[in-house]
């Protein structure tokens, strides 16, 4: 051990604690691991996410471990470069095509060097879970273990067992959800169900491309939505047409919801006149910013009644500001950790939508948000109410022991519990799904306990909800 | 015990826990115990709420179970609801005299049935409180037990000693609030008084019907006002001192508070001629959304002046959007669960109000809200500067053991406890108000043996506090 | 021991615990109380407040108890007021020199008297750690003990060993920075710097006399300003050259920052010639409230380009609806309690500015908050990726034990621990330094033995980071 090795760095290893997130106090510890000893094994459903259906189909090995954990990852790359490293020497490829390191081995120094900067994040424990659980890789990250560490789970890259379909079996996932456009042909998903391999990939719709008049190319994508459905989209009825086709193509696919990423929660109700008068306006790129808004607001109470026909589970996740940076847009493009959530209504936003259809019991729409004020003060209070309306689970900059807690803490007494609907992952971080949902249960577990402990709950009740959160309330929401 | 009966369902007895609510860390737990015991028996001051009079005045039974706990209980048929139940089979009556459930037994089973939606929830904990304390009825209510349970309760329902006021003095009330209309001739008040029963109900002045140019009838309920009053309330003159006159009636049935449930917070201070006007295009009918606001607001300010006369305590219940859904509106009426509440600004809001007579050290305003976010950074702050504000306890989706623990930790290190004006159940539940107000003395005890453990406050004050926020700070800010 | 004496006063002494503000279950308790001593003793970092320079110019004696901590903290004055104390009856002058008391022994009785409004505040806290540790003196404050402590601190202060630089010492402050207008001479500071005493004292730059288009007296202050500066500060380009002159004379009093205490967040980022027509309004006195915001959002912008020449730090606190009340106002002028938080956008506002300058690593700006909700919506997902942003710690009412807990939690896991810039204690009351900073170490070891106890963070990490929070933050992110 050299003179100038720190304490930590001298410890060979760091397993995780196998009573992490439980609580401390004796008497609601002992029932939390009962609880959590109940459902840690229970399958995964991951009923929405951003895993690439290609792994799947194709089944090749993830190319080495840079490009596994860091590159893709904005959660790992954007506290990097909250420290000032450059997202060129993360990996991160320019728009311009100009130098992005390439070295994998570099980029993963640099992230080893600076593991510190992860303490207490989630990110650090899904890592560290991913290094021990999946890679059987126990010390901890730092200059002296970089290349160590990425030699040892590059080898294991190599290896038959870590190509996508092994992990997916390994993770014991009963069913996982991707998010796709409807431009998206789906022959990923076509290449898995012809494998004959029975793991269990679905996809969902999500149409923000053809229904945000601001998206980028908003007019040529309503158009190669037309001719993918054998519509003339170009037209309010052959566009509404247009979605009912591709969304029971999608569900060939085995898609049960939609999704919807919206900058608010904003719904309109228009007349069909009006619909009609302003779907024209977007497609000669000729609406403000607050007739898209407007359209996007009344796009999802059609996608509402579409849901009444056909059974698909909407979900809306709006309130945030993306690509926040300018500079980091034009040089690296969308999704560089540059996300910002901000303020979002739901109270008002909503009602449009909500007065259409919301008393409706076979409708399901599940809200998320990243304004945590709003679940004890309005999504709460709307879940509780409306037969239609569900709680996604604490979502994005939220999905942490501290982000879980909180909405627990915030919604449970107004919504129940049967108002929510178990956890989502939202990854495309692969091999953190294991970890993301180990780390639901510890919180959910943990959180029963207190109750439990507080004489808010019996032991016996306990065990059901635990069950239900970690398992059961997933897969019956979203119809899987 | 059939194969098919849960485990749950086989427990023959759910006792509430004595220590329920109380910190679960040893040391925590043993003051708080001691703290709860001090406060637990003392009399209930109920300075704010929704009984009926009439309870009191008649003294007639309360009719069946489903009558008393679920077909008035908007926190209990709203969660019911929002699982797909409809309302008419939960008795709720229809506006248009459509068929609605009359069997209560039915009811009670939709209920009993479905009791597990209320798992973790506050109104779980009020209804066990009332079956086990009320009624000595203690088994977990289920299919199995609906009609055990049902029976037990309309059994003692039959008995005398079940009876309002009967229940009112074994709940050990001392003095409580109802909240009467100025509209209102205070009848059943005065029967109560004529009556020689000992009992002490006092009304509240609420008078949103002649205040707010919105609500329904606004121009008849302003001459109806004036007919009461003996004055020409078509005039603003007429209509200033039809208040005094009314304000002055509800004193004479006890009343020490008014009450107004504004949409915001919003105060004015308007010239005398700009009000004058202003009223007079209410009359008409004439007000703008805007306008109606800026009158309403401005009435805050004219009942605060009233208060500096006559010395009744101004109670300021903002932020919730009543009656949300459109159609549950319609077809049920006001109340129904529909009410969600919004983002509310104080420090804006209450400026015109504050600059007129804020410094009065002899005005009383007590605030409340519904927008957690406001407790730390506007309520407060206020409070712990303006002579005559107080902030209300947590209120209605906050008046939880989370919600009111949240209160504490929210508004004690700006505010102090001496600007809070102890607990009010708000309710019109009146089996809950026992366990309304144990559930507040116990999360307050807990939070003081918190404060002791962690060194904060001394064990000596804390016993005194607990008496504080238990009793004596309600009876001396509503002037009981 | 009289019969009236309560069971409180009769108590002879009242010691802070010495583990006050740690964990209470036994194994966090245990890592808490190690992390803490191991920081408990080390040098005080004070990079932001407004302690006066001319006492450790000067070093004359505090003249007594009353002018000490009463008369000039608006935290204590405040709260008498909130209970209907008049601001004259504790010595707080008017502005038009009327009469307000000057017996500082009857101002201490009023407060000795009312001393229980202050439990479970940290002004208590802050109060009684003083009394203790730099007086000596373990009593109660109450009615009995007013004399008697006030003649205690009063000896004391006449003692040369309670002048400001022997507490400066026995407070072992290593730096601490005052704020001053680029209008001072800092005159104090430079006697300070001839004198020879050893004591690091530093200004810092807050120009809102002359950036604030609505500050008293904008032209005149422009004007001075120019001539303290030796420029034509009435056009654009000598008033900025003033700026660069000013803060290198501030530099060279050892300031590392400025500070901008603006009622939002709002940045702009104007063309040159936007930004000098507006200064030229601004000049005339012709602003509109929009434009001068937007002056003062372009102004931050401003600053951050000087920041990335000339080093300093720049520190943003937005969000204070200063002097809320007209009357106390005008009667006792600026800065006496009524100084209340309002919401705060942080994602639109600062944009403009990070869009010129956020991606650059050697800016260093540091944000704070009054809006709690805030923490975890925006600004921890905002220093979580801009390089040039850092987290200034829990502010102002948040301050406080539970203020501080919900900071680390609601901040650590999206923006981790070095993205936060250690303590500020922004106080004017000296002997609360080393209160404050025990306070915020204290709560920080609490948090990271939480972190410990749940698996969340090595203890060898815990050490480490208890010494970031405590020392080595502060003097890195303040360039100290």
């Amino acid at each position: 051990m050299a003179a100038g090795t720190t304490k930590e760095a001298a410890r060979a290893e760091y397993r995780l604690s196998p009573d992490r997130l439980l609580p401390t106090d004796p008497r609601s510890f002992a029932v939390a691991r009962q609880l959590y000893e109940s459902v840690a094994q229970l399958p995964i459903i991951s009923p929405h996410g951003h895993t690439d259906p290609r792994w799947f189909a194709e089944n090749a090995p993830f190319p080495d471990p840079s490009r596994l954990f860091i590159v893709p990852d904005h959660y790992v790359f954007r506290m990097l470069h909250s420290q000032g490293i450059r997202l060129e020497d993360l990996g991160v490829p320019r728009q311009d095509g100009g130098w992005s390191e390439a070295d994998s081995r570099k980029i993963w120094r640099v992230f080893a060097e600076n593991f510190h900067l992860f303490r207490a994040t989630p990110s650090r424990m899904w890592l560290e879970h991913s290094f021990q659980e999946v890679f059987g890789w126990t010390g901890r990250l730092s200059a002296e273990t970089a290349d160590s560490s990425y030699d040892h789970i590059a080898a294991c890259l190599a290896q038959p067992h870590f190509r996508p379909r092994a992990l997916f079996e390994r993770f014991n996932i009963e069913v996982i959800a991707t998010t796709e456009s409807p431009l998206d042909d789906l022959k990923w998903h076509r290449m898995i169900g012809d494998s004959g391999w029975t793991g269990r990939v679905v996809t969902a719709y999500r149409p923000d491309a053809v229904v945000d008049p601001e998206f980028e190319g908003f007019a040529e994508n309503v158009e190669r939505f037309g001719e993918l459905a054998g519509e003339d989209a170009a037209t309010w009825r052959g566009y509404l047409a247009a979605h009912r086709i591709r969304r029971e193509y999608f569900k060939s696919f085995g898609a049960t919801s939609s999704d919807h990423g919206h900058p608010t929660a904003r719904t309109e109700n228009l007349s069909d006149a009006a619909a009609q008068q302003l779907f024209e306006k977007a497609l000669q790129g000729s609406c403000s910013a607050a007739e898209a808004e407007t359209f996007r607001g009344h796009m999802l109470t059609e996608m509402a009644r579409m849901s009444l026909e056909d059974g698909l589970v909407l979900q809306i996740h709006p309130g945030s500001f993306r690509n926040h940076s300018d500079r980091i847009l034009t040089a690296f493009g969308r999704d560089k950790g540059f996300d910002i959530p901000t303020r979002t209504d739901y109270v008002s936003a909503l009602k449009p939508l909500l007065d259409a259809v919301g008393l409706e019991k076979d409708l399901s729409i599940i809200l998320f948000t990243l304004d945590e004020t709003a679940y004890a003060r309005e999504l709460a209070p709307l879940a509780g109410v409306y037969p239609s309306l569900k709680l996604g689970p604490a979502w994005w900059f939220h999905d942490s022991p501290e982000g879980m807690r909180r909405f627990r803490e915030m919604t449970t007494e107004t919504a129940g519990f049967y108002n929510t609907v178990g956890f989502n992952d939202d990854t495309r971080a692969f091999c953190s799904i294991p970890a993301r949902h180990d780390v639901a249960r510890r919180i959910d577990c943990s959180y029963l306990a207190t109750l439990v402990t507080s004489g808010r709950l019996d032991e016996g009740e306990a065990f059901e909800v635990a069950h239900d959160l970690a398992y059961r309330l997933a897969k019956q929401a979203y119809r899987l």
